[in-house]
């Protein structure tokens, strides 16, 4: 067990006045034992106790945890769940869940009264694992570092009569050349006006010049995710291509320059937004100004005019501002940042510069 | 909407009492509006009522449906899902739940008293689901068709110093060139003694002569799912092996001989595992005879022990018996099989017969 971690968690607990939680999600007792299991349809969870009475439940199909450091209770296919979770619970106090447990435990556990009520408490762990200690940090590094060698290397994919398809397909190669795992997600290549859709997927479309070229890109590297777009440009950039890229990337850089410990994570959307809104391309900026990135790509937690906390050092999260012309063109700057005790520190090093393949 | 599917649910949850359900699982969704949409973590749920008053609930960054032939009530990632449903529910009666609706959703319900009581209904899915319609028995021979189709192009793949990796890395490509979608589950490429593994990752391991060489493999057409295992050897086979391949084999036909309306599924386990087990190789046949198939690879209901079902006319499993001798050799022999108003049919049609490559 990580027991930092757990205490973390503990303590966000007992601030909802909570003793006990049932975590279900597979990265979130990842991120608390190191064991990594993809349970498909079965139960597997994590009880944290206040009392430190912590039980792992593990189905008999499920691989061996090494080392677990805490109680393991293993059942079979057979063996209703709710009999299974049920003898461990503080019965007479509320028990916390996991916002992803499904209906098919959570019901017999409340006509069971396991516990004194049941309440989502999702937002300890989410809110703990928002906060990335020492060794996830270095982590986060390493795989933004891969990331960054990852995009000179998809820099040289581009050339005259090249397919989006062509250029992702060699992707997960690269990736795995230089050490990662795999993808962090399914990556998006876009040319030209395909740009203009944010979620648009590589198909056949043939480069042309003056084309913008979109690699919103990423990979998992020692169960950590990198996130990162660049925007490139194919023989020459018209002067509206070029106004609408250096006002992304200024968007990208403002609100970079603003991340400190305590400002809000809705002023640092304001800033990007306010910059583009100012070029007359806000209501072309039609999505949040990023999202929290760690174990999964997207983890809870927002930089949206939704989201008022204030960030605290060790938050990471992406700076992904875009303008999207439909039928024209499409620009998106994205690094991941990590808060400091002083200010900010990009995870991203790739240059920013304005970029014409020749 | 697909009005009989819909009448026949309808109908499963008044067997339990119920007259109304939300479904959550987007497969269960798409079946009843052909309205595809894989939500991530936003809300996106079908109310079905016995009164004909279904609504189908979406997220504004959904893509709209074409003609889903339902209410359609669309929301922000502002709003607060319970207060977008519960408007809509019959707060008199109780709620059959999906059992994959997450606690995120459920509670909120639960604590606004949304309905009279909450219970999970999904059976009445599952069990509808198993029952393949004229329709989906079409798409799932289609899916098989494809599958026998691309088990003769991999078998062709297999020459000396080939690699597990390197088999498994062309099927894609092999199922999209013969119309497929894509895979229906990660395939599965194991030599010699990797076999005896039920799960074993394709990796670098070099074929060498007198291997077994297993192919699990499925692929999507039109949504629906195909899953087939064949064992070849490579060059010879041993007597040992031989023996191994005649007994898996003999169980496969041996099941499937008895499949007729009625027949329980617990008792189609029981004629393959007899057969292994009179053999002496009872224990080395550690998982189920087979699980159902559709719009998923593995959906609810399985061939084995614990499932008493009696089969009925459309239900569509697999038949896979296996024996695993571990550090030596393996052998699956599988196909999906549908039930007949008389007897069985058999959706592969690949052959049974022992296959030497030379």
């Amino acid at each position: 067990m990580k027991e930092q971690r757990v205490e973390r968690i503990l303590k966000a607990l007992e601030e909802q006045g909570l003793s006990q939680m049932l975590i279900v999600d597979p990265l979130s007792i990842y991120y608390l034992t190191e064991y990594a299991n993809d349970p498909y349809e079965r139960f597997f969870g994590l009880l944290l106790r206040k009392d430190g009475q912590h039980v792992l439940f593990l189905n008999k199909l499920f691989y061996a945890p090494e080392n677990s450091g805490v109680k393991e209770v293993w059942f079979s296919d057979t063996d209703p769940v709710a009999e299974v979770v049920a003898p461990y619970l503080m019965r007479d106090a509320v028990l916390g869940v996991d916002k992803e447990l499904t209906a098919r435990f959570l019901l017999p556990l409340m006509e069971k009264k396991a516990a004194a009520g049941f309440v989502n408490s999702s937002l300890a762990v989410d809110k703990t694992r928002g906060v990335k200690d020492a060794e996830e940090q270095e982590k986060m590094r390493r795989a933004s570092d891969i990331n960054d060698a990852a995009m000179a290397k998809f820099r040289s994919l581009v050339h005259e009569g090249v397919t989006e398809r062509e250029i992702a397909d060699q992707m997960l190669q690269i990736y795995q050349d230089l050490g990662a795992e795999g993808f962090s997600f399914t990556p998006l290549v876009a040319f030209g006006a395909n740009a203009a859709d944010p979620h648009h997927e590589p198909d056949d479309t043939v480069l042309k010049e003056g084309d913008c070229v979109l690699f919103d890109v990423g990979c998992v590297k020692d169960h950590y995710c990198s996130d990162m777009t660049r925007t490139f440009y194919y023989k020459s950039v018209s002067e509206h291509c070029r106004e609408v890229y250096e006002t992304t990337r200024a968007a990208n850089e403002a609100a970079t320059a603003i991340i400190r410990p305590g400002v809000r994570l809705c002023d640092i959307d304001k800033a990007a937004r306010d910059l583009i809104t100012a070029k007359g391309y806000g209501p072309q900026f039609n999505h949040r100004l990023g999202h929290f990135i760690g174990l999964k790509d997207h983890e809870f937690g927002d930089v949206s005019s939704a989201f008022d906390w204030k960030v605290e050092p060790g938050m990471i999260f992406s700076i992904e501002p875009g303008i999207y012309l439909v039928g024209d063109t499409g620009v998106r700057v994205e690094d991941l940042v990590m808060v400091t005790e002083n200010g900010v520190e990009p995870l991203n090093h790739y240059s920013h510069e304005l970029d014409i393949i020749d």
